[in-house]
């Protein structure tokens, strides 16, 4: 059956190539092949699947909307799937943490959240530079491309990427350099060379950069230079959002209030299209239509999304449980990197975007080839793939957190051992 | 209910201020408010529900596909859901049209299929410039908002758009100029000052910008000169493909062979996001996720795209009723555009994009205004609003086709009565 | 002698290799090899010696001024030198004409006014769009490239050239378009496109690019378009200015009044470098120093330019005679054309910077080549150098003038003549 | 007679308003107002007159050559006088030290010699990225802007400035950071978000930046990376050049050899205007003209430059007295900030362009308008003009040497002495 994917489909096709097969059907942690194979899922469609693959309460209330005529496509127009939304959203998410924000429904992915986070900052404020970071992953339309580190995405452009300016993410040089001082040297520098900022756009975890976490203190610091300087804190929370890190906003405990906040992925809470920008009332500015799109605002989406604020998010016991998750996830993976001689590979990460960093990058693609065989569907992060990442639904049951890590360890230990008998042998 | 969305929802909006109501549920051409009051729908999501909404083939099909627990969010892995959409892609459109294109699926949005058009060619031919059109509209992200025409668009990016060079449209002077006369001129004149261009990306009926229509001929000798100079043709078939126009590609009828195609808005069927990209094989020059996103190739947007490709195209019979419809609808707008002075309003568009163009372009506002409190949804396009654009579903049954255009037609006569009583006061 | 060139200096020389002697000396139009022979020189420093080489009068001057220890150089601190040089231009430039312009003295070339003058005007409109001519030339660093069209200049920058709008010259596409008319509606069509320009930047002679020649009628339909628009009108007269044409300003006789000018080359008189920009008072909002260089205000050319405004342009005789050499010059031009089948070869111009424009491009190399043979030096423009361009200096006697056409007149016989036997050989 | 400048010059004159008289005349280390009044000139062009005004070589050389009507302006053609100063150039600079490079002579401003140099490397690489550094000063016109730091030059763009990336130069955030450190580590990594640089372009020593001076240690690193990366390395050495620092390149005693150096400033010996690129010959890959100008290759200034270098290089003894005054230099300013209360004031720089830098960034105006009306003229540098700049003439008697920094340290003090009044006042 693959065939008509050689036959038809670009080359630009990924996940495919590591895992090739072709999936049917799947429900929570687990995803199922033509043949009925049962895999476990932690890659979760890249973070996009934080309830589960067709979470029971989301599907449900799905069903029932279709079934019913409710309306699919209402281009920007108010409906009653979006009033919904918006109420739940206020309810559970923005009222219970004393957030005031405008809602921005963009086009429904995370780069075009990205462009809209941009662009009103730059309208905002007048100005043209925006600050993003090494490792930064906020998307591959031209101007998210610009903000994104990787060569892979940038070089695919074709064309010059402007209006950013680059500077090192928290540790990007070890303890030596707070690079937030370098931030506040050139922007009181009159002559450095950069351009007043807009925005700085910062993830507090590098999702696709390798799992780098910055700290809330360094996070603190960039905050009140961005206040400082009249420029707006953009977070992409689109990865590490929704749940991801244990709190619903990956910067709720960190100190921060962010000016715009982007969400994507898990958003919709099953994996429909669906991206928001937030955005303080103060600079929500934008004319009508001006940043406009066809499906901005996916009704189904909004059905699926309120289920799963109204499900998961009314009590605190969602998160909790996704912290007890992430601590126990830390221990297993504390436990794999002692399989190895010290240094060779530690953890990485927060929450439940954890990770194991190898020194020998050559052996992570072994280890995930060798998961998949084994029933584990699982992915790297990083320059140079690097990080073998568990993004596992935050609905997965223990059983299968316990089943997939039990794989993720034997495969480890397996190729860990192979590359040592070859060092050996050499 | 509007009080949510007054309270939350971003000032960006723009069609909720046309239709000041909360929509409800819809099918085929009627969409009903929370009130129960049901609206005839000539805009039809902007050209994405060319099949009405909630098809009762597609809506049946997605049903049991979720109940099923089909595969919602794969990332870009094979499914099979998108094996069965491959097929009848390949069945239904490529092989009786005797067309050889790989398939893209981009990030679910129309500006994104066009940013990975605009890559694609820029990346194949190793040029950055990309001709584009007066009027053009492309989208919003910042690499097609490049490409768009439109002051309003482009102002909100707040940084220079760059990479483009602009060319008058077919008829954009009247039939003083043949402007592929003028970029054949300016190609191979050496200090034309355009730099060779990767691709030109036209549409063949401008929707956005006011229903202008390109010649088969224009479109021929654009074709020609892009295959003496070594650009790409990309048809950007977002608006006016899906049959809009009377065919499934609009450039069917017209002797062109874009090598690139773009595609969105209807594809899906049923309103779902979804967009796609045609290259011709040996364009299909992609590194493995070099163009990548989240929800590329969204699974629901599969099987109801599937449904709708077996269900409309297996036949001629539905493009034969689109042109019929067509017709009709010219013969009825030609008979609108009598009520007033010769000179001040004509019919413009081609197939199921037809609409009337006013001189006086204050006068669409209040007609669209009058018609929704009518019963009838439909909106304005071109540079100044002065297009009233009919767009309605491409299977509206003729009493709905002939009800709406009795409303629009009445509302043109009175806001012209008025505003001819008004001139004549003056 | 040749050695030490072809040791040491870089690939990048180009009139070198037409011209493969050394030259030693200079008078008048007179240009004198190693060997002591004698050139008739038509080229004259690219339109820079409109004076003559080594001008008795600017040399003079000149001599006086380094003997006494005159200020070299001064940076733009005011000195005696500039002080005379604007009381003259006052008086023999300004006033006569009933002209209002501020001076700013840029870093000595041409590119570095045309730089100014872009940047002083989208600081003053706050916009950074510029609209640029086909086969306009004004210059190669990065801003001036981008206006300039010739791809041999643009293709060296090796990065992308932005903030231009490229319109068609007057006579671009023949007498089908007046490309007028195209900016006109570009610029009230909402969505053409066209970003609202700073600043339009035009030659009324387009010297590189082929003797082009706007007529009064299409630059006063620019300049009404400009006025209405609020854009400034930048007229690049660096090659066309300082008398060429047979006026002090090019657009002197043609009925528009720029906002800014550009001059350059011939206007230190004596082929010292020298760039000057005019700004009408009102736009001349530059901070202090915001334009800076070293070399900017020339003392040197101070001295010469002052002089040659107060020798040639105190009385209207040197005007009146350089439009008795323009009217003899084309005369004889028109006497070569004879030589050839109608429409073979045509005259271009205007003034004293006529040539004549071959069908055949390939014959002019060989003429020029031949010609220098025969001791004549001139050179060819347009985008396939197919045009060979008269710029002797303005001051050359009558015999040399002659003499150097019937150089010209010869060689184009035999070439043609070579030419004709040789087709009818094939 | 400054009404005259008053009426006609433009806004953007700059150091007539430090220096509100009209200079006459100029001889070595003095220079005259139009009263006779000498003033020490230790600014000297901003680094232009090394060889002091009027260099009596230099003005003997020129007066003959124009005397004898040599030629003043030949384009880029082979002249007697351009053969000669290749050949001085060969046997008093690169024959020396071993060096080989080719000569390109580029409009005669450092603007220009700047982006032709950043032109070839783009060229060269087909890498569009160029790395600069905080505080670098290299020009004014859009592609050395985009290079150089300052908010004030780049402000004045209107447009934006792309194609740069910014790194820290040696020292900038203290000893914490190498910055060469961020650079190999952002190169090496494939999500940095830093395009394979093109070349750096970087000064030994930050003239306009405030005399910012990079280690030996810090360049051969960065000369380093360079290499390893393809990367070619630009020393800017327009200012710090020609002897300024004791060698006729500053970087001679710094262990690099550079790619592209570009000079200009000093060049000419005289104070005319001209530039020049060197290039390694593997990296002169132009085509003929592709960077073209008027005035490229001023004759004038080859016999000056040639008569500097035959005069002032073809023995070290002329470097070693220069490197004798730098020292004295040195000894002379630290006893001037010992004036101050240790950490107010300190020493920067290097060679024969040191000064002093100031934390009360607002006293040096004071000072050295308190200088001018003492008869010394000198200037500020640095983004805040906190830094006090010594560019006297390398051939200043030690008379004026001492007699300039006599004034310098009294002004300082007195300046000094009244703040600390004033603060105690407070």
């Amino acid at each position: 059956m693959t065939t008509i994917f050689d036959q038809l489909e670009s080359n630009v096709q990924s996940y495919a190539r590591s895992f090739p097969v072709v999936f049917d059907r799947a429900e929570g942690a687990a995803i199922f092949d033509g043949t009925g194979r049962r895999y476990i899922d932690f890659l979760a469609g890249a973070g996009t699947l934080n309830y589960g693959h067709n979470n029971p309460h989301c599907k449900a209330a799905l069903l029932d909307y279709i079934d019913a005529d409710g309306i699919a496509h209402g281009l920007d127009m108010h409906t009653r799937a979006k009033a919904e939304f918006l109420q739940s959203f206020k309810c559970h998410i923005l009222q219970p943490r004393k957030m005031d924000y405008r809602l921005q429904f963009t086009g429904p992915t995370g780069t075009n959240a990205v462009e809209a986070a941009m662009k009103v900052a730059r309208k905002v404020t007048g100005r043209h530079n925006i600050v993003a970071f090494t490792n930064g992953f906020h998307g591959v339309t031209l101007g998210a491309a610009a903000a994104t580190g990787n060569q892979h995405h940038r070089g695919g452009c074709g064309i010059g990427l402007g209006g950013i300016t680059r500077i090192p993410y928290d540790g990007y040089l070890g303890s030596d350099l707070d690079s937030t001082q370098l931030l506040q040297k050139m922007l009181l520098d009159n002559s450095s060379g950069m351009d007043a900022p807009a925005a700085v756009i910062v993830e507090t975890v590098q999702g696709e950069g390798g799992l780098n976490v910055a700290s809330a203190q360094w996070l603190q610091a960039l905050q009140a230079i961005c206040r400082e300087h009249g420029i707006l804190l953009i977070v992409d929370d689109i990865q590490a959002g929704c749940g991801r890190t244990g709190s619903f906003f990956s910067f709720e405990p960190l100190g921060i209030q962010p000016d715009i906040v982007t969400l994507s992925k898990s958003l919709s809470g099953m994996g429909l299209p669906f991206a928001l920008v937030l955005i303080k009332p103060e600079y929500d500015q934008w004319q009508p239509g001006e940043h406009n799109g066809t499906f901005r605002g996916n009704n189904h989406a909004f059905i699926t999304a309120k289920t799963a604020l109204d499900t998961y998010w009314s009590s605190p016991r969602f998160a909790q449980d996704v912290q007890r998750k992430a601590a126990l996830l830390h221990e297993r993976l504390t436990a794999i990197t002692e399989l190895a001689a010290p240094g060779q590979i530690h953890t990485k990460g927060r929450g439940m975007m954890q990770g194991i960093s190898f020194t020998q990058t050559q052996l992570t693609d072994a280890i995930t080839t060798r998961c998949f065989e084994s029933g584990l569907i699982i992915e790297t992060s990083g320059p140079d793939s690097e990080v073998i990442k568990c993004l596992c639904p935050l609905t997965i049951s223990d059983a299968d957190l316990h089943a997939g890590l039990d794989i993720l360890s034997a495969c480890t230990a397996e190729v860990l051992s192979e590359a040592n008998l070859l060092a050996a042998a050499a």
